[in-house]
C-alpha cells in the first residue's frame, strides 16, 4: 500500500490546476453569531462537476502515461465520483466507463453521459456490481480509479485544504464530512505536513456512524447498508483512508438526520448557496458542539452541491 | 421632483459601504455555452438582508440628520424593502415601522422583527394600507422611505452597477429585472454617467408587463393586480423611475412564467446559488433572445435570494 506524501499533493496541484476552480471561501455573520466561532466555508459546491471529487479524479486521469490513458479509465459509483471521473476523462479526451446500478437516478446518469461517459448498468447489489465491473476492466484494460481508496485520489483531494491554507490564516480546526474518507484523508495529508497544529474533525451522520465506531474500536467496522439523507457518506473506510483517519483525525463527531436537514436548509436560507446533505453534516456538528469551537477559527469543507431539486429533504 | 445625479451615487457609496457587502461577480461556463454570450452575474443574493434593496435603504437611513433620524423611518412593503429598511435602521439604532398586510408570509414578518422592525398590520387592500400608513407617519413623524420612487433609494441602488464596472471590463450590455424600477433606474443613473455605450435591458415577467407596455406607449401604464411567480416585480413604475426608464433603457424584454421558473431552477442546479424568481427573469430573457447577446459581454443583476424553501415554484 503506497501512502501518498505532501510531494504528491504538490505534483497533484500542478497537474489539476488547469481543470479545476480555486473555489472561494465564504463567511457568514449569521453562522458566526450562532456558533460563537469564526467559520470559513471552503465552497467545493462551486467546483467543476459540482464537487471536490473532481480534484482526485483529475489527478488520476492526468497522471496516466499516454499509453495507459489510451485504454481509458473506469469506476463504479452512482454519485459525484462518477460525474467527476467523466469530466476529467472528457477533458483529456479518453474513454471512461462507469458501472452504475440500473436504479440510479436518471439525472445522475444524464450528467455522466453529458460529460461523455459510458454507463454500464448492473443490478443494485454488491455481487452484480463487482461482476459487471470486472468484465468492463477485463475487456477494456481501463485503469480503475477507486472513489477514495487510491493514493492519486487522496493526493488530489488534499489540494482542497492546500488552497484553504493560502486563503485563511491562523485556523484552529478544520471540519470535513467522512464517508469513505477520501476528503478527510486528503485534509489529514495536507494539514499534518503544512499546519500540524490544526485540529481535524470528521463529521458523520449518526445513522451511518461506522467511521466513528471504527475510530473508537481501533479497526475498520463496515456497515452493511446504512440509511441516511447524506447519501455521499454511506460507504465504509478502506485501508488507505483508515491509515489517515487513525493517525491524524482529532475526533469524529456525529449528527442526526434532523440536525443535518436543519443545517442544510439554514445554509440555503442564510448563505444563499446550494449544498448537498452530506456537506451540511460538518455545520450540524459545529452547531451542536459549541464548546469545542467557540472563539476559534474553523475551516468547514462544503464538499458539493449536486442535489435533486425535485426531492429536497425538507419536502419529503 | 429631484432627479439624483452621479454625485449622489458617489456620496451614497461612501455612506453605505460600511453596512453592505461588495458582492462577488460569478461566471458560468455552462450558461456561456448555452447563450453564446459571456455572462457576468452580479450576485446581490449574497447581499446583507439577502437583496440589493439594502443599498437604497442604507443610503436613506444613514443620510438622515440626527434630528430626523430620532423619529425613525417607515415604509409599506411585504418584501425585500421591508427587510432591508429594518436592517438599515437597526444598524443605525433608530426606530423602523413597516406596514404589512396581515396576510404576508410569517417568515417575512419574522425576518423584519429579527432585524428589530415593528410591524403594523393592515388589510390586504390599497385603501387599508394607505390609511394605516398615514396613521403611522402622523403619530411618529417617521421619515417615509419609498421602496423605489425616492432619489435616495435610486442613488443607493446605483452603487450596484458602480461596483460592477470596477469588477468587469468592457461590458456591452447589462440586464436587470424591472418591477417598480428602482434597480433599473440606479443602473441607468450609473451607466449613463460612467459607461454610456453600455446597452441597458430591463427584464419583466410577461404576466406583469406593465413596464414594457408603458415603454411602448410612452407613458406609465399601471396594472391592477398582476399575477406572477416573480413577486418582487408586480408593482408599477412611478414618475421618478419612469424618468430613467424612458430616457436610458434600450429595451424591455419579457419572459413567461415557465421560462422564468426554468431559468431559476437551472441557475440553482448549475451555479449552486439560491436566487429568487424575480432575478431569474434577466437570464430567461437572455436565453430566449440569443441574437441580441451572443458574442457579447453581458452583466446580469442577480437581485436577491430570499425564497420560501417550502414553496419552490417547481414543486407547486
Amino acid at each position: 500500500m503506497y501512502i501518498p506524501t505532501y510531494d504528491d499533493v504538490e505534483q497533484a496541484h500542478q497537474r489539476v490546476a488547469p481543470y479545476i476552480h480555486k473555489t472561494p471561501v465564504l463567511t457568514s455573520t449569521y453562522f458566526n453569531d450562532l456558533t460563537g466561532a469564526q467559520l470559513f466555508f471552503k465552497c467545493e459546491n462551486f467546483q467543476k462537476a459540482g464537487a471536490f471529487k473532481v480534484r482526485g479524479a483529475c489527478n488520476a486521469v492526468f497522471g496516466l502515461s499516454d499509453e495507459l490513458a489510451r485504454k481509458g479509465v473506469a469506476t463504479h459509483s452512482s454519485g459525484n465520483h462518477a460525474l467527476s471521473l467523466s469530466y476529467a476523462a472528457g477533458r483529456r479526451g479518453i474513454p471512461v466507463t462507469v458501472v452504475m446500478p440500473r436504479t440510479a437516478p436518471e439525472a445522475k446518469k444524464a450528467a455522466v453521459r453529458g460529460y461523455g461517459g459510458t454507463i454500464v448498468e448492473c443490478e443494485p447489489s454488491t455481487s452484480s456490481r463487482e461482476e459487471t465491473f470486472a468484465k468492463v476492466v477485463a475487456s477494456s484494460g481501463a485503469d480503475f480509479v477507486h472513489p477514495y481508496n487510491d493514493p492519486r485520489v487522496i493526493a488530489g483531494q488534499a489540494t482542497c485544504s492546500k488552497e484553504l491554507l493560502t486563503q485563511v490564516d491562523g485556523l484552529d480546526a478544520v471540519v470535513a464530512p467522512i464517508g469513505g474518507g477520501g476528503m478527510i484523508s486528503g485534509t489529514c495529508l495536507t494539514l499534518s505536513s503544512k499546519a500540524p497544529g490544526v485540529r481535524i474533525y470528521a463529521a458523520e451522520p449518526l445513522n451511518a456512524d461506522d467511521a466513528a465506531r471504527s475510530f473508537r474500536a481501533g479497526h475498520i467496522i463496515a456497515d452493511d447498508a446504512p440509511q441516511t439523507i447524506a447519501d455521499g457518506l454511506k460507504v465504509p473506510l478502506k485501508e488507505l483512508t483508515w491509515h489517515f483517519v487513525s493517525n491524524h483525525v482529532t475526533d469524529i463527531l456525529t449528527a442526526t438526520e434532523e440536525e443535518i436537514i436543519d443545517a442544510m436548509k439554514l445554509t440555503w436560507q442564510r448563505m444563499k448557496i446550494v449544498i448537498e446533505p452530506s456537506c451540511a453534516v460538518p455545520l450540524a456538528t459545529i452547531i451542536k458542539n459549541r464548546d469545542l469551537f467557540a472563539g476559534q477559527r474553523v475551516g468547514v469543507i462544503i464538499t458539493g452541491g449536486n442535489v435533486d431539486l425535485d426531492r429536497l429533504p425538507w419536502n419529503l
